[in-house]
């Protein structure tokens, strides 16, 4: 939550010379984006996000999640869309970093989530999957099973310090997972991070996506369970009626099949898993510098056992 | 440079109840403001800074500073105006903090200024002295001779750690200010901390006035010297063109008289001790928590010893 990398006035007129977006009104760094800076930029053509890409982000991946944004725009769902320079790049460069021009996506993330937001999130990733189906570039989830594998080894040391037990909870939970995670569930371009500050709100209710860095490949189911743990537990306590709008939201645009229901609470706690992880390694290895507070790990460790105890997709759908 | 308190999208609509500033459309904390957090909200009736004074903030000055910013917005001068709620009230209470909603003010700051950016911010202070003689209320500059004494105090044993010879470039040049200081220049509402990033350019070119939090009574004479020491030292060099324009904007507006003038390098000199005091005392006494960097103190230093090397008036308007 921070801008790490300045822009003044006269570079970011340097920056605009480059493209058809008018000329500065108001320029203000934002307090978003943990690992970009990000600038709200009013011209006289319109509003924009401008986000430099910090040195933590794999500059390779962002032609893929700038052209993830520009094909679901396209396809018509309320996403963040890129802007392309007057030689037609949508990744530039500015103060040395790798730079965009995003529209700005009016909206407001909420916290205090009502059954209608949850049933129209749902209904957002579903479109969002059925965008993704006709993108043909493809990438890799370096967080799936192997990734979490690769990270509880580098947290295996730090875990009991955080929570005695917690190291033999993510080696079992891993153990299972390793035997009981699906392979042939429905798969395509998931977004991986649909957490309630992803979605803003337009006045009508309208939900607009943000933040596409972590997409990749994946089950589709996956990350619907990413939103399940994301949405539906509020104060630490799982909340039915939430699940059940969230689900049927997704379902009233794609319908889960009878695998993917099967496997829903395995991916429901792999998904647990992975936000656990996540969280634990930048717990014990806070990043210099980052001017963001890390996020409790532990409140994926007490998502991870309520999700042990579900008994099948009934368990989700059933307020 | 940060947001220090969280406002959610509930808490935000409760706020707005009381107001008559329409329904939000965009919500996002911005980078500005290091004793306050800052939002900028768009809603159905337009944009509005909202401000939460966190607590090193003496809340006792906060009705001061709003009247002060409504008195010069009503003159006519380009500066943020506090908006007043249903009830009349331009102070509130938001999650807990003293918050006030304020008009939005287009623009950018510059970093790269020009003789003709100086020219403007001179005539612009002026313009705030002129619509300030009307403004009836009164508070004493804690920041002047006898505040400046007591920072002194408190930094008497941290300042030679900064820098050999700091302590007694300051214990000598407060017993100069002693003698020397002025006693019956003009005298007003001032700014008082009138840097480049306190002015908004809009495209054309119309300087907009910003965070008056520092807003007291002192010679006007003194105002305009802040400026030079912050406008017109660039590399740590002092720039004769940006002083010529940046007196030259501010004597079209209010021209000085001899003894404002006689007083000038004095006054340059007291304005920069300020500085150079505050910073020393955030460098030594850093907050915990504060996500904002202290100011290089060392750069006043410089400036202080440059300024005591200044042969009247005539050093600061002939380029």
């Amino acid at each position: 939550m921070a801008v790490y990398t300045t822009v003044t006035a006269d570079l970011l007129d340097r920056f605009l010379a480059d493209y058809d977006a008018g000329a500065p009104i108001s320029f203000k760094g934002i307090a978003e984006g943990v690992e970009n800076s990000n600038y709200l930029l009013e011209t006289t053509k319109g509003r924009y996000i401008l986000t430099l890409y910090e040195k933590r982000v794999n500059a390779d991946n962002l032609p893929y999640f700038l052209a993830l944004m520009e094909h679901v725009a396209a396809a018509g769902v309320p996403a963040a869309r890129p802007i392309a320079n007057i030689s037609g790049d949508q990744l530039t460069t500015l103060a040395g970093r790798p730079a965009a021009l995003i529209e700005f996506l009016p909206g407001l993330s909420v916290t205090d989530i009502t059954t209608d937001h949850a049933q129209r999130a749902g209904a957002a990733l579903a479109q969002f999957h059925r965008a993704t189906a006709s993108f043909t570039q493809r990438r890799a989830n370096d967080l799936s099973l192997n990734g979490w594998q690769a990270l509880a080894a580098k947290c295996a040391d730090g875990a009991e310090s955080v929570e005695a037990g917690l190291g033999k909870m993510i080696s079992d939970e891993l153990a299972f997972l390793a035997t009981a995670w699906p392979k042939d569930l429905p798969t395509g371009t998931c977004h991986t991070d649909l957490f309630p500050d992803n979605i803003l709100f337009a006045p009508d209710g309208t939900p607009g996506l943000i933040d596409f860095y972590f997409a990749a490949d994946d089950f589709y189911a996956f990350d619907l369970g990413v939103m399940v743990n994301a949405w539906c537990y509020r104060s630490g306590s799982f909340d039915h009626a939430l699940s059940t709008a969230l689900v049927a939201g997704y379902q009233s645009v794609r319908p889960l099949n009878d695998a993917e229901k099967a496997a829903f609470t395995t991916l429901c706690r792999g998904s647990a898993l992975r936000f656990l992880l996540t969280r634990l390694y930048d717990w014990i290895n806070p990043v210099e510098g980052a001017q963001v507070t890390p996020h409790d790990p532990l409140i994926f460790a007490r998502i991870l056992e309520d999700q042990r105890l579900k008994a099948g997709f009934e368990a989700y759908i059933t307020s």
